[in-house]
């Protein structure tokens, strides 16, 4: 069923891509018809040779008008745009009949007809995995967004996120330091980066991961295609990892998504008095996996050692079991204490509690709050 | 099968009182041992009546002939000093076989035979809850645990919980101040307070609750006893809800005799980084239900209004959502944030900002850190 040549394209093979493009643009033509029309008659230059009569055997007239009328000057140009696009290096167009789409992506029930890469296309190919959650995360969210990303990619998946700020770009900039390295699936066209604010990341993916997109050209930021970006996030993805999200948020469609194509759901707890905990709790609420470190999300997805042959401590979490550091950091938990209470604690006399106690506020792992009580602080990365 | 008159008990109904003592204390002979002999005899007293031929015909010779021993002079100082005891105001004893002994705990495999009593017996007719958790709780989980048990005794559910130090503690002192009280269940004999710390705590229970021992007098604290006690808290229980809980700790011991009981468990999620939430965390994931609010315990319960005639805003826990404070705090989060980057989070200027900071701080919903940075208080209570 190949109909598209490898890159670089020729003049012969972009004629292909030319049709898919047509087929995707065509007014009124979403997935869900264009795969009908495509099992009908195989590829998209048979559907524009079949004549309208054909075609209204099949869907409503309008369609059929849609499809049968010559291209347009706009189509025209946007076609040619994108013959210059893919002529530049690490550009590439894969179709839904191309050998190299993703296979996961390709058995979703609304697959898109293209999809359009900007760098490495091998990690299509991949394991992949996603992680995702709230804009509006939480430092610590952030952080162990990263240190989860960082951990999958050490582990040999490829991290799959939408280069949306905060859970996101903290994903992204975790998987890029691993061998996994990292996919961004975004809601627009591949000349646009959107937010503004991650350009210096895109470049960074586009150059050491993939950007994947399935918008032609020119597409802008519109609101109606960031919740339907998400089913390529999760229908590449063998399992969807949420770390942090609100209640009815975006990560939770996407969660959703991901369930209903019968991908694992990941989801990090948190505190019952955290907005930002309340959407993976109620995911974990109705069925998703609570994990606490990267090799339970591992283990789940079966990765196997030849996958993940380096898994080790590095994929550890730091935790209080695990703390090299000893009792004090043991005895100061997660919340503020008074040096009184932690002499109760841990026995010992106070000048040498107040010196041990400079020692890891120096480190940067104990922080005093304004009561002269103090607080050991959770260092993730 | 009742053969205990009701409190105060005459010298008649202490007869047969001291004859389940005799067959609690009878060397060997467990509760298990008990039960099968009650199926056979009726009662204690038929037990003691029927020689050690026909006793040899149910239990191993060794336990048939400690049961025809005669009264030794240990047992027979024992209860004198329980008759004593039982003479004083509020102090009751419920055997296996009198109707006021709670009916969900006659069901388990291994019920006391009989159940020591100081304060309100009535309370043993309640619908009942446990709250449990660690000893050594962070700040955070003890004001949970206050805030659950009060909004649990405000909808007219009596909380029962071990009297330890931490979570425990907690519960009582959250239940204390609702229409459905405490019930504390003790490792140790009535005259005996353990630990030592909640004395004045015991007092106070025993005044507007009740606390409940299965353990005859002087019985001191024994380390294997604390674990078997578990089972009357879980086993009174319609639910037992885990605050904090390390991993391998005591309360996860409660948690799974009361799964194996049939009863519900909940458990509060909270940070990975915690070592107090990886028992709850287990929990979850072994089946416990996530609960972040009181409703959501009271919804599994099936709490009828008849007994929950208050529900209402008093049970919410506090959450971003639903804070009156404003964006201020909602822009705050659970973390540490500079007032630079709240000021991009809200807009307005930095002199209006640092006012505002200032009122919250000394209102204690706002503390300042030692780099500048600024972090949210949530208070539960």
């Amino acid at each position: 069923m190949q109909d598209t040549a490898p890159q670089p394209a020729s003049q012969n093979a972009f004629a292909a891509i030319a049709d898919w493009i047509r087929l995707e643009q065509a007014s009124g033509v979403g997935c869900r018809t264009a795969s009908l029309l495509l099992d009908a008659f195989g590829s998209p230059a048979a559907i524009f040779r079949a004549g309208h009569a054909a075609l209204a055997a099949h869907v409503p007239a309008a369609q059929a008008s849609s499809l049968s009328a010559p291209v347009a000057p706009e189509l025209a140009r946007l076609l040619d745009a994108t013959h210059a696009w893919l002529a530049q290096p690490d550009h590439h167009i894969l179709t839904l009949h191309d050998p190299g789409y993703p296979e996961a992506l390709r058995h979703i029930p609304d697959p898109p007809l293209l999809l359009y890469i900007n760098g490495r296309r091998e990690l299509l190919g991949a394991p992949m995995v996603a992680v995702v959650g709230s804009r509006n995360a939480s430092v610590q969210g952030q952080a162990n967004a990263q240190a989860f990303a960082q951990a999958l990619s050490e582990a040999g998946l490829c991290v799959v996120s939408g280069m949306a700020l905060g859970i996101d770009t903290a994903a992204h900039e975790g998987a890029l330091r691993g061998p996994g390295s990292t996919i961004a699936v975004t809601g627009t066209g591949q000349d646009r980066v959107y937010p503004a604010r991650n350009r210096a990341l895109a470049h960074r993916i586009a150059e050491t991961g993939c950007i994947v997109s399935e918008y032609a050209l020119g597409t802008p930021p519109v609101a109606n295609n960031f919740p339907r970006r998400n089913r390529i996030i999760s229908g590449m993805s063998a399992g969807v990892l949420v770390i942090e999200a609100a209640a009815q948020s975006g990560s939770l469609i996407t969660a959703q998504m991901a369930a209903e194509q019968g991908r694992e759901v990941f989801a990090l707890p948190g505190s019952i008095h955290s907005a930002l905990a309340k959407g993976c709790h109620q995911l974990i609420r109705e069925g998703a996996r609570l994990v606490e470190t990267v090799d339970e999300v591992l283990d789940a997805m079966r990765v196997s050692p030849l996958i993940a042959p380096a898994r080790g401590p590095a994929q550890a979490m730091p935790d209080d079991t695990m703390d090299d550091s000893g009792a004090l950091l043991a005895a100061l938990g997660h919340h503020p204490v008074a040096p009184d209470e932690l002499l109760v604690r841990i026995g010992g006399d106070a000048a040498s509690l107040a010196g041990a106690l400079l020692a890891l506020e120096l480190a940067g792992l104990v922080e005093r709050l304004p009561g002269g009580q103090v607080q050991r602080v959770v260092r993730v990365a």
